[in-house]
């Protein structure tokens, strides 16, 4: 919160109090915190760990409030609540109407919220989940440079670091590629911090389509892309090992999507709209890419194209980004399985005495991780089922209901309808808002983590 | 066909000779076929199994055409193919715009096709589909006075002859009950054939809104609601089991549900509707009957409830019948199977090494089948997702493309939006009837059936 304050000096803004206070506020909280606990031994089971990072996300959500509530940028406490915790998830939906008349120092903190936020999702999903194996995340254990149960510790702090220095060279690298193009440094760097989330904040309302350049398009189409890869592989190309990247399975599943996706809507939107090739092919290949990783940048209103290409877009809500980036989603590498396993089933139906296993980078993959990842597919459906019942009590339409669903709970931020690309959640009823918050705090710990809170087991002995 | 000539000349109609080439030309291909194989020796293996499913309703639902076309009441080969197919697959989606227009012969004709539909559909799900292992359907094998597979022959015969009888004597009292309500004869025995193949058929464009007597919605409702309940259930019943039918878990989760929606709807409409309570619990009864069996007759048009009562049946068409009933969908079972295994998930994450079995009828169900369940749903689900997709190529909203897919892959019939129960299929695309036509069947023959037929596993060697 601190570091907003430099950037109000800068720009002579008046809230650079309403920082220090946020910060001193958040600070001292903190170290009760710290010095109340520092002496009890760290012996931590599984419980605590799914206690720890569900009730850390969401005490992230509730200081980081406080330089919205105090500077006067967002006065309602929900609204406030939302908006914070759509940045620490990397949501990227927005309730505020009016995002340009924002002062720099709130835009900035508003886009750290998200850069903060991927940064705690890389170190959660990849050496937490893994360890507490959800929904199949144990598959990319091998991958990392892993950690060994007994030794945790000095690994998770490597390995961490490592994959945080590609963080913050991705993050300078975009910001400098921006700046050089037609985006002044503020908007650079804000929007540097919330591509490499897959956050999607934008400091102007109209998100990206506010600068009619195809250089900027392509440029942050490029970092969503890598926003969306594994890290891991990020670190396996700085170094060289380009061979390890291609022979990635998830990586060429993320990839080929992308560019199937991206053929068909660009046909689509030649034939079907005026404008020439170039920005056809460019407005699709950014939406796919800004879906598909639940970046949820906008340069072109997919509402207003033919239907069934909406219901393309629709569809990518689904996929979300590859396993071991900061995108959220049901990951490339679930959806990769489940539908490998389907045509698998009906060869299975053919040779019903045949062992006809999974096979993922070569290798047959457990039987028990597939079932793990059909179960957490299935729990993601039940759970989008079920919010799109309740959004609908709210009064919202069908696909109102369904998109803010969807955007909120794979994190991607603006969905369809009422929700829609060029709208935002402002105006969701209360008991809504809270409820999506909810879901994107859900969507982002991989479900299990929150939801195991809620099981009975959990609170016994 | 020929039983559609008595009916003729009792209302003394002139398309008795129409009905008469229909039987002599669909018995002529079929006297040919019998003894142009007669002589080849009966040894079949399993993927005859699927192509003589599969190909078989296929050829009912071509040569049920005939009386259609040949009297004019259907004058295009595409409405009476959807139109067929939809009766043999006991769907209930039409695209008749003046169902009242038609002779007595052939609205015999059209709920006939319901009827055989249901009885081929029992044969299927009861004997055929355990034995080929289709997505979890050998979990009640077991329940069945069963086939053993050296031993098929005799034993379903027999199994057969029990359930076609209570199958005929459940048509034949409903029968009985209509028509002692205000019901006449000809529409009693109608609605009887195809409330019990759970097709949803009627001889009135209104369907059951036509008669406004809460005796008949009742009388219906009770009969959905055998139709959607497995029929070995009701031969333990009949056999005065009741202990059986009580203790079998799917039942009830079946009972359960209707309940509970029920209960829920009846309150939703009592407080936002105009009526009173008592025709807002016989309208909600019956269309959650409706709609969970995928019968699909109408009282009410849930498409002017409030939308989220309007959500309620949504996902309802989500669930379908009883495993072993005529009705279609993923099926109770599965539903609950797939519900099970997501809590008894949350339960694996707190105790990681602690075997947790899905348990159905205080039986652990092997993980095997578990995953066999996961994956058909999940197929379901991508069926689902791409068809909606199709549909909406050719033009269809949101609303009624998802209608329009769930109605007709659930064996529903009425769907949402442009195809909801007060609309038909008449405007839908050419090729959208005949993509609908085809999910139809592949819904109707548990997905695997037809699809392995497209798998190159299946044609190699």
């Amino acid at each position: 919160m601190w570091l907003s304050i430099p950037v109000a000096l800068i720009f002579r803004e008046q809230d650079s109090l309403q920082f220090l206070l946020s910060g001193a506020i958040t600070g001292t909280v903190g170290l009760i915190a710290y010095f109340s606990t520092r002496k009890s031994p760290l012996v931590l089971n599984r419980r605590d760990g799914y206690a720890i990072v569900s009730g850390g996300w969401f005490m992230f959500s509730l200081f980081g409030t406080l330089p919205f509530l105090l500077t006067g940028s967002i006065p309602g406490f929900t609204d406030a609540f939302f908006e914070t915790t759509s940045g620490f998830t990397t949501t990227g939906a927005s309730i505020l109407n009016d995002i340009e008349s924002l002062s720099h120092g709130v835009l900035f903190w508003r886009s750290l919220t998200q850069w903060l936020g991927g940064m705690g999702i890389i170190l959660l999903t990849l050496i937490l989940l893994p360890f507490l194996g959800i929904g199949g995340m144990q598959l990319f254990t091998a991958e990392v440079p892993g950690p060994t149960p007994d030794k945790l510790h000095p690994h998770v702090k490597d390995t961490a670091k490592r994959l945080w220095f590609i963080y913050l060279i991705f993050t300078c690298s975009e910001t400098l590629l921006l700046w050089a193009g037609d985006m002044g440094l503020f908007d650079a760097v804000c929007h540097s911090l919330t591509t490499m989330a897959t956050g999607g904040y934008s400091t102007k309302q109209a998100s990206i389509a506010f600068w009619d350049s195809p250089y900027i398009h392509y440029v942050i189409t490029f970092f969503m892309f890598l926003a969306g890869t594994n890290f891991t592989l990020s670190y396996f190309a700085m170094h060289g090992q380009f061979r390890k990247v291609w022979e990635n399975e998830e990586f060429r599943w993320y990839a080929g999507f992308i560019g199937g996706f991206a053929v068909v809507i660009t046909a689509g939107l030649f034939f079907t709209g005026a404008g020439g090739l170039e920005p056809a092919f460019r407005h699709s290949l950014f939406q796919v890419v800004s879906i598909l990783t639940t970046t949820g940048f906008v340069t072109s209103d997919y509402m207003l194209w033919a239907p069934w290409l909406g219901m393309l877009i629709l569809i990518l809500m689904f996929f979300g980004g590859s396993a071991g980036s900061t995108g959220g989603g049901p990951k490339i590498m679930r959806i990769v399985i489940m539908l490998k396993n389907s045509t698998q089933e009906l060869n299975r139906m053919i040779h019903p005495n045949a062992m006809i296993p999974v096979r993922l980078n070569r290798e047959a993959v457990e039987p028990g991780i597939v079932t793990n990842v059909l179960a957490f597919i299935a729990f993601y459906g039940i759970i989008a089922v079920i919010s799109v019942l309740v959004m609908s009590v709210f009064g919202n339409d069908l696909d109102t209901s369904v998109g803010a669903v969807l955007a909120t709970l794979g994190n991607i931020g603006p969905g369809i309808g009422g929700v829609g690309p060029v709208l935002n959640y402002a105006g969701i009823h209360v008991i809504g808002k809270w409820f999506l918050s909810f879901l994107m705090l859900v969507g982002r710990l991989e479900l299990f983590t929150v939801l195991v809170l809620f099981s009975p087991h959990f609170w016994r002995r």
